[in-house]
């Protein structure tokens, strides 16, 4: 590293304003965007949107990261925590040259500028916040709290990167923030990158302080030193001032940083380190106008989104607009052509050495396919369906495991789950690896490594946090996780999934491994958790996402679960969700016959139907495994006590199979769909989740009005899981009573199969409650509902 | 509060004790609960499920506030934050006699003690966590995370209130939880009650060790410290020594909280105190058994759920096992009855002083109407539909104004809201108060102050759990969010619905005023934050939740919005979902109309349409403010392109009235929807979510195939209003174009009008480039799509 002249402050003084110039052209100018004439109303935009406040200080970091790689030739990635950031960051981008690389038409001069300036905030144009449009970002501004958790989702598994995350104090806030700084309990020295968090304090959220800016720095110092980082404040609003700070300060953190990981590996042996972290407090809009009609903008709430409004309209605040863009010598930075000026544009690095251009920000270009055991390996011979009994997940977990030693070199895959490994009966991943801390291991621990590639921790915000920012860098993983729970990251799959819809939009972003969830520990197995531990909701939130985007899969036994796992391990730019039980449940196919069924998406299960290849009286359709057990179990009943009955039972494993074709690519064939639920038969469909997702799904299929769907209807206690079924009215007897109410020709047997039906339900009833025979009310209450 | 003798401690241990055999009681046995006779395999249940590790901490803590309201007669909330620990605190709730006064059939002898034993986490019994079933609880175990911040949601205008949080060192990973910690910034010793944290780090979760547990003391007391308390550690696996700690730290905390309250009270002037808060060590499964088979399992994450399994099969285990519950002596704590000895019942406090009885647990028993203003005085005049424009939520906020002046004696009504509340221009609020912080207060602030009502953190979770905490305890609230941004907060939202549905179930707790929700800021009006703001989908959760529960209403303007949310302030224990734009739009209904419509649920708007009376030729439906500009819109389109074409508009304003009768109360009549639908005519509906909740709502009314919805298809960006109408197909001319697709007696006009509405269309959008008219490749972009 150089030593750091007065003169190179200078310039990195004058490319900071140079971004800054462009911040404040993107909020307001649609013209004269070099101001080469003074400014007039008309080279203001119609619509005044975007976010000046948090700017500054981004673009201050900005051009202090790149003086870093120029100096040392790291590899950073920069992460924009603060919402609204876009101003700063395309500024930047663009002065480097990689925005006009990725959208040539905004090109590196006068009328490029124009465009720049023209597409922010605009209708057709870019976002407000830093996005997948953004070249160099892993990370959208738009819903707060998760840089810091994708940064070190980023660092995992990539030593020779240095994520720079920028945290805003409007966003610190957030729950899903807070509980990330702990993410360096798991970071290891020996085999991760680096996060470097940024705390920028500019002290206003929209319209109130935040609390963090409001703490003195001895508190903050002690909360992050209790966090476990060593802290370095850099403040001020003499640009010069924190200018110098910034460099020092930047030097001193990555040296400590180069020491760690130095110290972690050439002893071949690492601890939790004291990692530096920055605490830098600078004016929200900052360099921007001061006040105006005597209230102060700069250092305040106010200078937030646009400081000045109504310059359109009011040629003094147009004036003052012009004064505070000119205050940035736009004629001593750009050239007449609108072009940085060549001694500021060496201040940036070149080619991939910009963070804008960084491959870790583009992980499609680093990705590397897993290298997947042959899952046919795994398979539980199923010679006669439901003679078998196996735990599908238990069986899962030996593939897993294989996955992680085959991949050991590359070191491209992790598991994601808050503590629920065991639980979730994967544990044969922990006879090749470990769960990870960084903490200090004790003799009565079990399966803990410093080393260990299973991340698990009780947040179900950070397992994802920590997976998508692994994904978008390049790897692979799974995300195992209660089903009822996984609903606490509602929002943040739907961030994802948006992030992957528009980066399939630009061509120069490559696919990323899907997103990959095993829901299991499902709503119809809490047998003692109760009410608050069944929930399938988690399937309603993804289904309304992008159509290209989102997979949805009910493998009912552990060969198709095998068979699907696989294929959602080699797809790309997906967000697969499998949902699969972890109990002791009955096998239905053998290994060639899962493959089959995958493959076509739902098939009709002939040896459990009585229709025989004829038009059926009525179809038992079901997806998931407790329904498909009920399904195939009421077609059992059927067949005993109705044998003329004609009974078709299809199974439904890729949830989107069902949907029209014109609505999800996975959706079958109408001829297909006629094969299998025919023209008119009424179908009785058993469904895992709440009933309407199927009811949207047959809409525009043939009679959708024959459909009639069972599934979770909040119903939910501590109880048996025969019980369960009977609560929500999807047991084999409601299914079958259903269908016999369902055919025409069987109206005078209706009333007898009920009869029967019903006393079986009793039967079952009074099985279930026989240790509770002391407790009628219990019983009757059950039996009432 | 008298000194503390050997004698008492002696008492407290033996108190102790026979909550901690209880628990194991719970865990274990069908039959000999008192353990009159040797432990036989029959004795013992046939599943065995719980969790014990938690357990002798959660009752070491209970009998010891026993102990302090004894001295002291506080009022002390328990909020029980570890999962699963339902075994100590139904022992507890047990022991000092409310369990049986509101489950008679679980009474305090021997008989009702069987009951207990066998009812806990058993088929038709009550969960292994702290739920709606405790008395005394107003949180559920089952998600962890949000114990504090219910905590502080029930401290809140509750100044004689202190409420006991125990945070489990599992829970205390979670996002939510760690951003809970700051509510103190908050909480206003003058007006508040208090919180007293107590961290309960048992070192394991269900298989790993805890972050927090591996931290040094002095670590985590810089940690909290940070935070802004005052750390007290208890710590130990002596139990005597454990309970003098436990004595002398409570006193001594109790002390601290008495005087900042004090201090705040006297002067009338408040500032952020240093709140105490304890940390308490003790092993996991204390008390329990030391090891098997050589493997430790006190102190280890063995102890977590059933320390000992395979009690039945194995006479060994079964004899450590009845070591381990002889080792509390059952002889000397209960009597032959199984009652309590009175030497120890005089521990427990008495009557509405037990922590199980008291009454700001059932927040019903406290709860007082909210004094609303008349709504109508907040009209707005609209003589004629869409003639006047207006903001419907600027119009609320003077109503939400006057409500917090008319309470404002009784203090109970708070706004809970992420910075939002000026965006969500419901700024009248703060005309007659502020928003809250204890940091200090700059004179550049606005609307600040210590004794504020409007609680704006940046955080989904806080202004959620807070509100929940203050609702359950008997008070008012509502909770105006970014509609994208709720989706934070699903996970949270479904459990304080089955949180309500389940407490609705117990006669013996009383209703406490709904959860209302205003939406705004909605997917439809992002025009500058784009496609990360454009989520809908809060509703998806929302309607998958129980009937009883949840409501969800669409006021298209001003004056139903005022009607509406009248209405749900006045309601009780439903969860009020309002979707309700911000920006200036057309108002459609005068006072009468508005209060006609939203109790009708949904109506004929006939100055829209063209059917006069008659059967119309398709029906255009709507439920949302924008859709209902469309389809206003498109009824005014084809009036004037296709004058003989007979069109109606229903709005809808109550969703669920779509509902057939069966599933939801407000569906309804079917007499009243075939008045308005009819029995067969096409309808185009517009809508403002994913159209899928439209699919199914219909699902079971006349023809439900006749419904063609169009609604928010995840296609969304930085653009105009109508741009993204167009961009999801649900513009006026999309509309109007299916509409006449969908009536045969057309067949011969749809082509010229088809032809007709893609050249408006296509106007349309050079209009909305109109500014990007150098940017073709957007322009032709947007047409394309």
């Amino acid at each position: 590293m150089e030593n750091l002249s007065d003169q190179i402050f200078e310039k990195i003084n004058a490319y900071w304003r140079a971004a800054n110039f462009l911040a404040v052209g993107q909020i307001y100018l649609q013209d004269n965007v070099l101001l080469k004439e003074p400014l007039k109303p008309e080279h203001i935009k119609p619509r005044l949107l975007g976010h000046w406040g948090t700017s500054p200080g981004l673009s201050l970091i900005y051009v202090h990261l790149n003086r870093l790689i120029k100096d040392t030739g790291a590899a950073i990635l920069y992460i924009c925590g603060p919402g609204h950031g876009a101003p700063a960051i395309v500024a930047n981008t663009y002065l480097e040259g990689t925005y006009s690389e990725v959208f040539p038409n905004v090109s590196q001069n006068e009328e490029g500028m124009r465009k720049l300036c023209r597409q922010f905030s605009t209708p057709g144009g870019i976002p407000s916040h830093v996005s997948a449009h953004t070249p160099g970002s892993i990370h959208e501004g738009g819903e707060l709290g998760y840089s810091l958790v994708h940064a070190f989702g980023a660092a995992f598994d990539n030593p020779e990167l240095l994520v720079a995350c920028v945290v805003g104090d409007g966003e610190a806030e957030t729950g899903p923030l807070e509980g990330s700084w702990k993410s360096i309990a798991f970071l290891n020295p020996k085999r991760d990158g680096a996060v470097l968090p940024i705390l920028h304090l500019n002290g206003y959220k929209i319209a109130g302080p935040t609390v963090l800016s409001r703490m003195k720095d001895a508190d903050l110092e002690e909360l992050f030193k209790g966090y476990g980082y060593e802290v370095f404040f850099v403040e001020g609003d003499d640009p010069m001032s924190v200018h110098k700070q910034m460099a020092v300060t930047l030097n001193l953190t990555y040296q400590k940083i180069k020491n760690i990981q130095h110290q972690a590996r050439i002893n071949n042996s690492a601890s939790k380190a004291k990692w530096p972290m920055i605490i830098l407090r600078t004016p929200k809009g900052w360099t921007g106008p001061k006040e105006w009609d005597g209230v102060p903008i700069e250092g305040t709430f106010r200078a937030h989104q646009v400081p000045l409004t109504g310059v359109k309209e009011n040629p003094e605040k147009l004036k003052l607009l012009e004064n505070w863009m000119r205050s940035y010598e736009p004629q001593n930075l750009f050239d007449q052509n609108g072009r940085l000026i060549p001694e500021l544009e060496e201040l940036a690095p070149k080619g991939n050495n910009r963070m804008s251009a960084l491959v870790y920000a583009n992980g499609g270009l680093l990705f590397k396919s897993l290298v997947l055991p042959d899952f046919k390996k795994y398979a539980l011979d199923v010679f006669t369906p439901g003679t078998v009994e196996a735990e599908s997940t238990r069986n899962l977990g030996k593939y897993l495991r294989d996955i992680f030693t085959l991949n050991q070199e590359t070191q491209n895959f992790r598991l994601f789950c808050p503590d629920e490994t065991s639980s979730n009966r994967l544990e044969a991943v922990f006879e090749v690896t470990d769960r990870c801390t960084m903490e200090e291991i004790l003799p009565k621990d079990e399966n803990l490594a410093h080393d260990g590639r299973v991340m698990e921790v009780l947040s179900e915000h950070l397992c994802e946090g920590w997976l998508e920012g692994y994904l978008l860098t390049g790897r692979h993983g799974l995300f195992p996780c209660y089903e009822a729970f996984v609903t606490i990251v509602d929002s943040m799959f739907s961030q994802h999934a948006k992030w992957i819809k528009t980066a399939r939009e630009l061509s120069w972003r490559k696919p990323v491994a899907s997103l990959n969830y095993l829901l299991t520990s499902h709503v119809w197995r809490q047998d003692n958790n109760g009410y608050s531990h069944q929930g399938p909701g988690f399937i309603d939130t993804v289904v309304n996402k992008k159509s290209s985007v989102i997979r949805i899969y009910f493998p009912p036994d552990a060969n198709t679960l095998l068979s699907v796992m696989d294929h959602c391990f080699r797809s790309k730019d997906y967000v697969n969700v499998i949902v699969a039980g972890k109990q002791p449940e009955l096998q239905w196919l053998s290994m060639a016959d899962a493959i089959a069924h995958c493959n076509q998406g739902a098939s009709n299960w002939k040896w459990a139907g009585t229709d025989h290849d004829q038009q059926p009286d009525v179809i038992l359709g079901c997806a998931g495994d407790v329904p498909t057990l009920e399904a195939v179990a009421a077609a059992w009943i059927l067949r005993k006590e109705l044998p003329d009955l004609k009974v078709r039972l299809v199974n439904v494993i890729d949830l989107m199979a069902l949907s029209p074709v014109a609505y999800h690519p996975h959706g079958m064939s109408e001829e297909l769909f006629l094969d299998l639920f025919t023209a008119g038969a009424p179908v009785i469909f058993a469904f895992h989740g709440y009933v309407r997702i199927i009811h949207d799904l047959v809409h525009g299929r043939p009679d959708p009005a024959r459909f009639h769907v069972r599934g979770f209807m909040e119903e939910g206690t501590t109880t048996t899981p025969f019980d369960m079924v009977v609560l929500n009215q999807m047991s084999r007897y409601h299914l079958a009573m259903e269908a016999v109410k369902r055919v025409p020709r069987m109206h005078n047997r209706v009333d007898d199969f009920i009869r029967h039906c019903e006393t079986k339900l009793k039967e079952h009833q009074v099985y279930i409650c026989a240790h509770l025979d002391d407790m009628p009310e219990v019983k009757n209450w059950k039996w009432s509902e």
